[in-house]
């Protein structure tokens, strides 16, 4: 018998699985066409070129048992280099390759952090709505979840539930910027509130509350926005990041955390997130992605085609007159519920063939999500779909 | 400040580091040909030149969304057939790809097992002398790792020790063969014990009691020796792998893991794994390397530069007079201490410029492990030095 905690875990993760077994059943009988499914938040526009040609100048080029071989546990010199010249150019930093820690994506990243910080019972405190899989990086090192309501017109955080929601045991507070369900970008006005209310917390608890950014979608902004680097504003931060968005590379599990030069303690948590990388069993990033980033610093995937299918989705929903807050990045629409109960309101959709999911995932229950990094033709297929979903609730 | 464990496992892992820098501090004075670093399990044949050739081939002629791309947490169905096969093929065994998760190499596999079947306060016992970092692997999970101690004259498992150290709260034992540090292999006598052993503690305490295989050097044996495939023993046996020896990969962070199709609620187990891969932040086993592996199931490094590493270093020493047990896999000796404080030892084989492992660091003290994954050559200018050691010892 497997572990009880897993018995759960596996129950949760069936009534995933039993949502995309739906999907397939509808597509098996009705089309794949007309299946709308804004379900996943899976990268789908292409891989830069130059980044599967700096795969095989690697190994054209390189020692093999160098190129495949350990390194480190915090990752090849020369791309932790890279990396904080890059960040430095760009955010006006100051960062050295000893403060990046190159990881397995920003999941293994942000669980490196947490085994580096967390001893047992400490909180960390998480932003509703927030990526659901927070819940698990947190239980596995034994911290305890705690949630933040968020302003519902603005997405920004509630400052007076955010503040109430820290004690003495609050270890860490953890940022998806922009933010996996809404789009939304906490802007700079928020960031700084958050660092002063942190630092009078530090002040006032006696122990340092550690900022973790997690920016897997810093890259995909719109409309010239721009996301606070958040080390420029708290002394105490770590930034983790993943490649998978960017670079449209989710199953290669290339990521790194970025260390605040000024954290307290820096060279002991550095050491602390290495030595968190080997025990944890990440060992190391994948050593040939970790050289092949090298070339590819200043490469995206095309964000304008992410653009593109924004503007046509929140442009239609809104016409149609459901209520969303517009996203200034990331990929996700956050609807607001035209149902009381959004788990009705999914059920609504899928008669449509629309799938969508529901708020609660995000502990942000009375909206759903969906995902638009789909083909730009899905959309437009889907749009006679919501315009009737509309209709039945009366919206426009 | 960082928590209270990570504190200790950084102050242990500065230990190490101490050691390397008195390494290179030596290298600096006396040149590094003059310095016999034996304290490192780096792999140094060269790499296939199939895979390199499977890696240019994928980036060259799959899609890039499907090559870099998610997919199931377990991997691609197509990896896990191929090694399903392969198994088959050499062991007479009947997995399907759905027993087969792929992994972030052999560490990632035993953390994900550990994740899926580990209970707070489980016993993990595990075999002296054993891989230090299963401490860590088992304390991730709030397990508690008991040893039991091998007869010191064949390295087998001491089973009087072996059956007194499983209680009630024991859930499984962890078994790496060969053995690093050792060398040895357990025989086809001890597996079938072993198996019988926990058959009768299944039926006494009334749960699983899982055995749990680490092979990484499973394909680095010698003098035609055999190490028996477990699943063929004993029904609850996850074996896990790692590519990283075979294929001189270990950078890459590849392996898996194959659950024994009789196992106790094998379909339940394996959903467990999966979840557990994504909740434990490594999500996917890297995605390129997953793919790159289906041509080279049958490709292995260079194991006979390995061997006659073995049969040099192995004849030099015991015509020395110093006292270990032939090594039948892997690229270890574990020599025993001519001084009764193994520490003393160590720092005396320093004196000669020999970098060695004490034996307390696999749970097992008065012994010391000599890695011989190093150039040939090393190994014939380190001669003199052992047996100048030898000598200070008056042991020929």
């Amino acid at each position: 018998m497997i572990s009880e905690k897993m018995q759960q875990a596996v129950a949760g993760s069936s009534a995933i699985r039993a949502m995309f077994q739906e999907g397939r059943a509808m597509a098996a009988k009705i089309g794949a066409e007309n299946v709308f499914d804004f379900s996943l938040g899976n990268p789908m526009t292409p891989v830069p070129a130059e980044y599967n040609q700096a795969i095989i100048d690697a190994v054209k080029n390189e020692s093999s048992l160098e190129l495949h071989g350990y390194m480190d546990n915090a990752g090849y010199p020369e791309t932790r280099q890279a990396i904080a010249d890059n960040l430095n150019q760009r955010f006006g930093t100051a960062f050295e390759h000893k403060h990046i820690v190159m990881t397995v994506g920003a999941a293994g990243a942000l669980n490196v952090v947490f085994k580096t910080i967390l001893d047992p019972e400490d909180e960390v405190l998480a932003l509703a709505p927030y990526f659901g899989e927070y819940r698990g990086y947190v239980a596995n090192h034994q911290g305890i979840l705690k949630v933040a309501e968020p302003n519902q017109d603005t997405f920004q955080p509630d400052f007076a539930d955010l503040e109430s929601k820290i004690t003495e045991k609050t270890k860490a507070i953890i940022i998806n910027n922009p933010v996996n369900p809404t789009g939304v970008i906490y802007s700079e006005e928020t960031i700084q509130r958050m660092a002063a209310l942190l630092e009078q917390k530090q002040k006032q608890y006696g122990h340092e509350i550690f900022m973790v950014s997690d920016e897997p979608y810093r890259e995909l902004v719109y409309d010239g926005n721009k996301v606070p680097f958040l080390t420029k504003y708290y002394d105490n931060t770590f930034v983790t990041y993943s490649f998978s968005k960017s670079l449209s590379i989710p199953g290669e599990r290339i990521g790194y955390i970025a260390v605040s030069p000024q954290m307290a303690d820096c060279e002991q948590t550095c050491s602390g997130l290495s030595v968190a990388n080997r025990m944890l069993g990440f060992v190391n990033a994948p050593s040939l992605m970790q050289k092949a980033l090298i070339p590819c610093m200043n490469c995206t995937t095309d964000v304008a085609y992410y653009d593109r299918n924004r503007q046509l989705i929140y442009g239609a929903l809104t016409k149609y007159g459901f209520t969303c807050i517009k996203p200034q990045g990331a990929f996700y629409l956050f609807i607001k519920s035209p149902d009381p109960d959004e788990k009705k309101f999914v059920e609504a959709a899928k008669k449509h063939h629309i799938l969508l999911v529901g708020g609660t995932t995000f502990s942000c229950s009375g909206f759903v999500r969906l995902a638009y990094c789909v083909s730009y033709e899905m959309i437009e297929r889907s749009l006679p779909a919501f315009e009737a979903l509309a209709e039945e609730y009366g919206l426009s």
